[in-house]
């Protein structure tokens, strides 16, 4: 066992009798022909045969001791900082595969596994708390190249400072009964990021303020698992066309609302329950900040590079680069690349090795790159905007240009150096990119991707070694 | 004659046979029933009907002189701050009706054509020009309640400062040949909003830099003239559901690329042409700008009145109007709407009579007004989704709600304030507002509506009387 | 009695023996002749004779009932609008004399007086109240023109949201005693501007959460009061040349801490004590935040006016009006100013007869206006430099081009349109207004004038009327 | 010889006659002592003590070859990646020592003498070129530790684009003689930092769009060359007590136009004259940009640490740090200081041997890092104003502190972890860094270090390559 073929993963998709609902109807037959399901399938299909790709099977995966086969390098749990750069690496072609557009490409989820095993220990000895199931977990997922999604948010019917969230009939998921055989959970999660359509689905809670016990569990259950429902929301794939949604045909990844009607977790999938300190450890000491930040910062480094591209072809298309404006919007995104790029190898060159023997990233330059990034995506999709002008709304389809009309376009829509479809086609992904339904969607997701953008700047202030700037100032205030 | 009833103005866009392109077929059969257009006519029909609404008839139209049947306002030419403030009335009505989401409501081009009209002794004994013809145009307007869009944007292949777009087979629309009959124009337009969906489209060119003569015309025509082509963009339609896609549904215009294809325009319906002068003297010393601004933002008053309503009900709906952060932001929109009302009211104020007894709203409070909504604009909608967050994704459907799921839809969506449907559709009202194509749309029309905000600032600039200031200055520094 | 001469305000200014503290010195002799207090007491005087300068008095004077002096506007208690247009114009002219440099120019504290005793039967009957004294205050200051400052600043140990500042000791100046003559205060306020310039000090506490009734009290008494003392800060005057510095040389305006060493209050000066009720509507519900508004708002646009002149002087002087970025720039300073002018007239259009049969300008547009300004004023000031670019530092004095080396800077610093000297006395006002002490000090000022901005936009919010909105939107949903 | 103590060199700068006029005076006597002059020599002479500081004499000099003698390792032309961390260790001990504040620091100048002479042979053989002359300097200085300035901006008496500048009577200095001795130099330069306080002076001119042949030359005089004059501003020093002028009473640099008239420049001091080519690829194909990045990131870093200290020094003394917007605001700088980190360290992880055997750090990331600077040291600055509020106003003085009303002073503005003195100490400090003149010479020095940030991001954009990202584009629209 190890990596598997694309094939093999919607083969395996299509076997599990997973609850979806879409569009007020439960999905019947197979999920890689649904039309709001096939393009990301296809593609998360792809990124599983990058590892079995001759060219790049080095890079991509590698080998356990003695073991014959090679294993998902996302699995790899990094000694030196070389294995940090061999992760870089193997993040690096799954993002510009897929253009950093894929949230939830396989090496996220694997990421985050990798680092809760590598963590484990912290639970050791601990209540309620089963870390060999962790290990466990990791060594199967390893093996079976499993595909994951993850789901922690909580509804969020009142959002004040003041509401605790406790209730009677549980609104978020709560552990309502414990038997021989596991745990039964009870509620709701928001939004799973391709729930349903991956083997398994990685289930626990943000720590918070007010922590209700029952809350504070961990566990990871196969997708189909009874009582488990996924609702969908409306679909944002724009249509089959490539030439008309260049990006949301192939990469719209869909998000859910999960379920947990009675779901009965069995006792070896449990992490944890029933303890607030171990879910809080896991979380914030364990290396799954590290290494999540590691593969998001690498991710959104593709993105806008795909950004930039985007952008200078506009400009050299309608031939608008003499303009001060413009010269002045692109240098913007250069400098948001840029900046990305120093912090990301700055996280790796001091890397150290943390109590667990694990070589993980320094988080204060990947914590200023997460803080960054939200505010900086935005901008470059109104750049895009701004160098597109009326362009961005003068956009016949794919249809048209194999219609009768197709000489009148061919004419008037041409770009300076580029043909009437090629223009079109390149304006079209400009606007798939920031103002498709897919597009605004991944603003928001880039906004919001480790949280509240109000939060991050508090936890950034809050962790950031400050004695040295202050010990300076004592100085020169003392010093004569 | 006079007014008419919103059928009628279904009945006859229908009798017409205009040739409209959309995804690569020519619209067959009744327009006003196309999934892609019978949204948009139907609201605009709901437009003309409120007309002859008895409560508000006094409020949208006025009697001519001797004749018994009462016209539209719009076509009012105001000869006093009392009519200027019956047109704001009457702008207010249409727009609060729609929302302020249509830029094409009859009255932005009905203003166009009482403004062209009022000033159009300014062309009166000079070279190719036809005042009579645009006097006729405005009396046959008003009689018929015609409906219009119009047409100036010149293709964009090379927006380079030095590219002067001469070229022989003409790409921006110019008169090919001049005959008894007519001119011949031949070429193309971009962007008609509403384009093909109107009784006549009144076309011209925008003064620039270097203005090819063959290009300096002017005249209105009927949509259904002989080779007069109106090519479609994708339609942002999200689809017939209400509750779905509130917005689109009713309020999507379609642009559309017109294409002249030998076009002939018969003398009596030219303004003027090869006259440069003219051209740039209709556009820029008539009174269209003062009355199109005045009716602009106007309508974007009541959009801003509407953002301003979302936005709180998504507060109390999630119940974060404790937040410092949401406090600010709810403030910058009350700050943006209260500042567009000053600046109207102040132009209305200031308002004097123009050389032909025309009271013109005073231009420089409206010109500031329509460089600080481009800006602030884009910046509500953002506002929107920050409030919104996860809740923009997190959208199921009318049917979902209507299906076996909608227990638990019921159950873990709902507000602190609302039921989970009445929630999900406000949000769903937050997300076509902003994050749909329709939404997005909207965006890019808001901030190009006056043209590029580059240069908006600079006319600003331009325009602006400095004297004082440079005089006081002058004072201070020499007095002593 | 009635207006008096600037020499008469100095006059009484140097008969009054008020301890004031300088640079760790009492100042002893005239005040009027100290160099940090010379030129702002010069500039107040001609403040001061324009009330008699028959061109303008009518503007600057009305007359009470049958006397037959004429009394300084800035105490009319306005019925009408007319009323508000004649307070705008006395205002405007002071402001624009002093080009709006002058926070505590007469008109500010007289309109803080006149609106305190037009509301003053809100304490009628009351616990601890005096309204008679407030409404004798504002008769005797009309009569004699007396010049005031105020301070309701508490000092800042500890500005945790948890700290109520109660303390044994009192910090902030607190009631300690009250006796047949009157009450006995101890403690400090911060931040009188001109404190010790004027004949009386109005002394109060701005509300707040925790609100300690022996803070809730109001009185004014006369500068050199037994135990009252004012600490100055720096001098921000650079010196006496106005070709080096224009500005501090006479607008400086000094701020102080004011300190009462157990001052006894007579019990006929005391507005109000120990009531915190009473406190909290003097300000909230008497109409002084709607004038006090009104006179900031005016002088503010007369200072933007400045602004602009000293900007576009700049520009044609060394000749960038060309540049695309310099023209956006101005045209953000016209935008500010022409958004100003606009709420301010609509405050005045909007304005209402309040309970007490004053006319109230409308607040909304005053507060927009007051929550702009504060953060356009700092943008223009770095407008300022960069359009100055390295001319800000290039300044040679006044002396240097009184000196053998005078030839050399009036070849090398002259301008396209201003010689050496000019250029360079441009350039200085420039600095002055933006990089000076003097000006850096106005920026927190005007950024401070009513408070935090912070909580601005919180007030703003709160204040505001939302009905409306909620209900247009509430219409949308439910009406389909 | 070697690097030198700091009394030799304030000696041997009192022994140089040089014609430095300030307020309208010549400056006779030893300018050590005046005292506009004498803090920052001071401070200069302290940093040339540091390289004989035994504890980091190692880390700030190094020995050539066979010599005996160490020099500063400001000289040293880095071979390898080991070489510039060394460069980077001595440039940061400089720019800690006087928190950044310094920007011309020996390093500064030495760093563009060594890079000019290491790129010397880029003018071998090329008209009126000796570059011999360039390596002499290099060694003279390197022996002697000389001090210097350079001075290359033209005056701007029109910055219209179309002005050539030229003119008969040189204004912007030029070359008007060659004879047998060398050139001979009429005209002026603006802003020589520390002009007039050097052993030296470097001249040369920037290269521009039409580039004047007669100001195409570079070379370095002693300051007290016959008819050199340098013509200081104002200063800026707010007096001798560090109490209450911290930063201007040692740190104030004083800048100074410097004026030649009639200057010979003997022929062996000449680098070259009248070949526009070479003053172009001096320029921009020598390694002083690199070079002068370098060390300014460096020490902008050290800045923006001293920045970050006083920041939280200020929050903790008036216990504000509970507040969101506080937190968001001290994350502003920390991602500053963090981005700058991170882009300093990747531009030496990038670095290059170039054509010559130097070691040159990468350009585009401190290119990045020059155009982010500009940006956010003016928004830092406003941050420290924001955080200190009313506090950076109520600012007694030392004396006051001196006198009877300190312990009035002690009670009413001690912080909650700070006494009276030591918070108004830390408060001026604040007021000298942001708004004193000293303050705010500084954020206009950081804006323009590089040259107008306008004109930075068009430099960006023209040299950042853009192949990778079109290319990726163009696959991504023809693969499919």
């Amino acid at each position: 066992m190890g990596t598997i073929a694309g094939k093999d993963f919607i083969a395996r998709l299509n076997r599990l009798d997973i609850e979806i609902w879409f569009d007020g109807n439960k999905i019947e037959g197979n999920i890689s022909e649904h039309p709001a399901f096939k393009g990301i399938i296809q593609t998360i299909s792809s990124l599983y045969d990058m590892q079995n790709d001759p060219k790049i099977k080095d890079e991509m995966t590698f080998s356990i001791q003695d073991k014959k086969e090679s294993v998902g390098l996302s699995y790899l749990q990094p000694k030196t900082k070389q294995d940090l750069k061999r992760r870089r690496k193997m993040i690096e072609h799954w993002a510009r595969h897929t253009h950093g557009m894929i949230g939830r490409s396989p090496d996220y989820m694997n990421t985050a596994i990798m680092s809760y095993a590598a963590s484990a220990p912290l639970l050791k000895g601990r209540n309620n708390c089963f870390p060999e199931n962790i290990q466990s977990l990791y060594e199967r997922a390893m093996k079976k190249d499993l595909s994951f999604t993850h789901t922690f948010i909580t509804p969020q019917i009142n959002r004040s400072q003041l509401n605790l969230g406790f209730s009677k009939d549980p609104i978020s998921a709560k552990v309502i009964e414990k038997n021989k055989k596991g745990l039964v959970i009870k509620g709701a999660r928001l939004l799973a990021t391709q729930g349903g359509m991956t083997d398994e689905v990685l289930v626990y809670t943000a720590p918070r303020f007010f922590f209700d016990p029952d809350e504070a569990f961990a566990f990871s259950i196969p997708s189909d698992t009874k009582g488990l429902k996924f609702i969908c929301r409306e679909s944002f794939v724009g249509g089959d066309s490539f030439f008309n949604h260049p990006l949301s045909s192939q990469y719209e990844e869909m998000d859910s609302i999960v379920v947990f009607d009675h779901v009965l977790v069995p006792w070896e999938k449990v992490f944890f329950y029933d303890n607030v300190d171990a879910a809080t450890d896991l979380k914030l000491r364990s290396s799954f900040y590290p290494f999540a930040y590691h593969q998001v910062i690498i991710r959104q480094i593709a993105k806008t590079e795909f950004i930039l591209g985007v952008a200078q072809s506009m400009v050299e298309t309608i031939n608008v680069d003499e303009y001060q404006h413009i010269q002045d919007k692109l240098s913007e995104i250069i400098v948001g690349l840029e900046t990305m790029k120093a912090l990301l190898e700055k996280s790796e060159n001091d890397a150290e090795l943390d109590e667990f023997g694990i070589m993980r990233p320094s988080m204060i330059p990947l914590q200023v790159a997460g803080t960054v990034f939200p505010k900086v995506y935005p901008r470059f999709c109104e750049i895009i905007q701004l160098i597109g002008a009326s362009g961005m709304v003068t956009l016949p389809t794919e249809n048209d240009f194999d219609s009768n009309i197709a000489a009148d376009l061919e004419k008037y829509l041409r770009g300076e150096s580029r043909s009437a479809p090629d223009r079109v086609k390149l304006f079209r992904l400009a606007w798939d990119l920031t103002m498709s339904p897919f597009g605004t969607r991944q603003i928001q997701y880039e906004r919001y991707f480790f949280g509240d953008p109000v939060r991050l700047s508090t936890y950034l202030y809050k962790n950031y070694p400050k004695d040295y700037p202050i010990d300076i100032v004592d100085k020169f205030l003392k010093n004569k």
